[in-house]
């Protein structure tokens, strides 16, 4: 993966996967975020340093929600954006793939944020543009969502200031998660001192334990003493395909709720990816409560992206 | 309303209703409104007054047209905007439509404008959003449509120079029209010497009187005199719901024809929000005719949301 | 035509149809286009020329693809865009055609990119605006396709260095093909030496002789010695009403295959308008061959299209 993601001088060209990338790029990105949070936060929250580049989002399984926060990163940074939604798009005129990125890329596209049900098929498609077309996974099937793992490692960093020394709990359906595999390699290269992932047997990948991680199947045991909580969505799908057995039960053993809170540290903190299902996986009083910050996870998604686009386009160094 | 509208020092925050506003608060809006039909004749329509603004339209129900409108006032504004059709957006993932702002503001986005079939959710969205954010009601089911009157009061002050000693009839569905309803408040705070609502007894809202309206049920006594003549739209669904007999009995009685044009006054004007339906409450030849300022209602309708969008940003003050 | 395509100077003020066009025009666009080809290589592919203006894209056909090079286009000559696909509008609510566009007139927008199922529809369109309206012809049922015929005479250009001694082959579906219509009218003014046509016989026009081409129905024979290809794209509905047996037979006596290649000129360009049926009208080795020049057709697309917006809006002359 890091031959494709990177030039001969080991900068970023595409934003594929977390696995297999250097510490020090990791914390390039969340360090070139932070110059970011400021243009964000400032009344003209734009910069010109994109203008006359065009990203266009190829999202090949629906998505508002990623789908605005790339949008909006690029218009921040004064870029053109096109959206295209490839249901409704010219491959039903029976063009192949490869002839529609072909397309995009003989109309001077820069970047291609693309999203797609098939795990793998992000790096299909970065393996098969011309050298100067730039891509950034925004999520493939249970494979990898390595910019929302960047955004959740911008805030554990923001709340707890470092990595190291850190116990990092990740809780749900780890099994279906792109979120959860691109979060623990991360974590794992960033150092933390323990990733536990907490879930219901039927929902942990088969031989999950070789990732560097410890398996608990009972939420009060797992959560004791972390520093950071990362609650997954729990997808509907999954009940009906029986391997849950209904929403109530899920959130009577799973559900992160007030009282779970007890056996974690005081200082911990409660992240999610969104959106949220309030009663499923997560207790409203919890989503909202103080020691939450997945909102501030939403607010740093798009300074994380920015960083991201800006620097597989070359425009800013890792310095 | 009005404690919601404004903030502690009386300026417009949000843009939610006519009924309840200061007289010089609505004149300051068409005085802002006026600096931008400048802009908008120019050759280059733009200015950069909301530069990396984030405008965002969140329509729960579909109108192109009222969206182009406001997504043209925003650009050329200079402002992002990002345009969400409601149905198809992650509400659909089971988001509650709290969360949904809530990722919008820590987003960072500025203002929404909202659009939706439900009275009063405009006015439930504008409580709960954080105090960094200004919602303008792009029409909330029967209760008001806002922008709409500012346009109206707009387009009379242009051609008829004043408001006071004017007679103003509302012809059709008033009982339907959230037009009607914030037509009628602006032209009472503005001062019009009367205001008259025309429609058939199924059409009218129980008690309209109480507005500080003339009715009428027949259409040539009531326009006899008037100075302004708005015509709402009629709703085909209205004749299956057995309000009304037929579309063609209901021009019979109620299509402003050139024939009753005979007794308004010479210099009286025919207004409607459009789109208008031919030969249902208006003929053709009415429509297109001399006395018509239908289309200049539709120019007028960028400026005043310009300078609504404006207003509530603070980024122009009601000079 | 040209009385409605031309201002009173002979000035490009609509852009509906390459017939009757004269040659210098011709050429002048094609001179225009060559100095953003430089734009869309630039480090940022961005010139102010249309900044304040509004393209809106009409579309009652769908077509992702040529929309998507006409906002691209807009976009980089900073214009701003509207997406309107026309099912979805308000012509919903009953609206006129003639409405919705006097309505956009109000708006202050610019030009309509106009693409429609029915030949003639556009040029319909181009005489009811207003006189400050700009009308570009994106496709019209069988009738025209101006800017793909312009962006194919740049690339002829492009890769030949002239018009005159060509010989130029239209292979396919001519019959139903508004790209093939065009392209011979612009083949034609050019002055190339010879313009063929070669297609089964259901699938040509009537008459199509008048159009000063000479018809083969055989393939080799219709290729021999001839400098340019220009191979359409197949229709996979035309199977179904019958005029041809199928998709296979059809490659059998009409796909352009690396054998056919033979009896052309070894300096020989192989064009297609795209998206391309592979296996249908030609064979992969081919499109993807030495002498295809398909990609750089979309390349000049962007191009010659930001010329005819800025030609037809008077901010380029024919210089």
């Amino acid at each position: 993966m890091n031959t494709i993601q990177l030039d001969n001088q080991g900068r970023l060209k595409h934003f594929l996967g977390i696995e297999g990338l250097r510490r020090d790029l990791l914390l390039s990105i969340l360090n070139v975020a932070k110059s970011f949070i400021t243009v964000d936060a400032q009344v003209v929250k734009k910069v010109p340093l994109l203008r006359g580049k065009t990203i266009v989002n190829l999202f090949f399984e629906p998505s508002t929600r990623t789908r605005t926060t790339f949008e909006l990163a690029a218009k921040r940074l004064s870029a053109d954006v096109l959206n295209f939604n490839i249901s409704t798009s010219s491959t039903s005129k029976g063009e192949t793939l490869i002839d529609m990125l072909r397309n995009l890329e003989a109309m001077h596209c820069d970047t291609f944020v693309v999203r797609h049900e098939a795990a793998g098929a992000v790096h299909f498609i970065a393996q098969h543009v011309s050298p100067s077309i730039h891509i950034i996974n925004a999520g493939d099937g249970w494979h990898e969502h390595p910019t929302q793992a960047m955004l959740d490692m911008y805030t554990i960093l923001q709340c707890k200031g470092k990595f190291n020394h850190l116990k990092v709990a990740i809780v749900g359906d780890i099994l279906h998660s792109r979120v959860a595999r691109s979060d623990i390699h991360a974590l794992s290269i960033l150092g933390v001192s323990e990733i536990r992932v907490i879930a219901p047997k039927t929902l942990l990948p088969f031989g999950v334990e070789h990732l560097g991680v410890k398996v608990f199947n009972h939420l009060r045991t797992g959560l004791t003493d972390v520093d950071v909580v990362i609650m997954l969505r729990l997808q509907r799908e999954r009940m009906q395909s029986a391997l849950l057995p209904s929403a109530h039960e899920y959130f009577q053993y799973y559900g992160l709720t007030e009282e779970m809170l007890e056996v974690i540290d005081s200082s911990a903190i409660i992240m999610h990816p969104g959106p949220i299902n309030r009663g499923v996986e997560i207790a409203s009083e919890v989503a909202d409560g103080s020691r939450s910050v997945i909102l501030q996870q939403v607010t740093n998604g798009i300074a994380v992206r920015m960083a991201i686009m800006a620097m597989t386009l070359g425009v800013i160094g890792e310095g």
